[in-house]
């Protein structure tokens, strides 16, 4: 019933890339780790984000590794897959920025030329799994 | 078009009683902390939660605080909700877990007697936001 199956990394980035909303966990001086909600996009072997209004995220996210999860899980059947992406995370300069924007297909408030920081995560380590057998 | 409304408590256990999926975040030995998927459900002022199969979790989700997200995310307007709630997480003992399970309405896999182990996350802070104008 809650049987998992390894995904291997190709399958891991297809499904990543699949997506456009992921929750970014990151730590800070506090004990427990924070997770907010985002959207992203993938571009070459990064993911890409904005940070939109919590402060938190701009000022911890670059500080050390952070965690990147997304998944699709039908509760009812508990069924479905996640993959977590783990790296460190960068501030994509400005010059790099615009182009980056332009090139990124979604979300759609990425289209509007707004103000907020970048982010690119670049994953050292990438693992998935599907829960349950028939999915 | 990503403004954001903080919730407040009440409104931020509602939610939380509302969904049967959310995202736990921990942290280990490495640098980035782990983010996985779980199924749950809201006994008292507790998350219950159960360990399916996933050895980082049962061995390190009790030594720090940790993070426990749910969200309803709109991801073509970018609206929706999402909900944070940190503190202690430990394993709850066997003689009040079997009358937990029983206790525990959904998720479904949990009214079978399984036999992982229950976990309970006392929060000690639940934060939530609300995305976008219209939701």
């Amino acid at each position: 019933m809650s049987r998992l199956t390894e995904l291997d990394e190709s399958e891991c980035v297809r499904l990543l890339r699949s997506r456009v909303v992921g929750r970014l966990g990151f730590v800070t001086t506090a004990p427990a780790p924070v997770i907010v909600p985002v959207n992203y996009a993938v571009v070459g072997r990064a993911i890409h984000l904005l940070t939109t209004g919590h402060g938190l995220l701009s000022r911890w996210a670059t500080t050390s590794d952070v965690a990147f999860e997304v998944d699709d899980i039908d509760p009812s059947r508990w069924s479905g897959w996640s993959v977590l992406a783990q790296g460190p995370c960068e501030v994509v300069p400005d010059s790099e920025a615009s182009q980056l924007r332009r090139q990124l297909p979604r979300p759609r408030p990425w289209a509007d030329g707004d103000r907020h920081t970048l982010l690119r995560l670049r994953w050292t380590q990438i693992t998935g799994r599907r829960l349950g057998g028939g999915a």
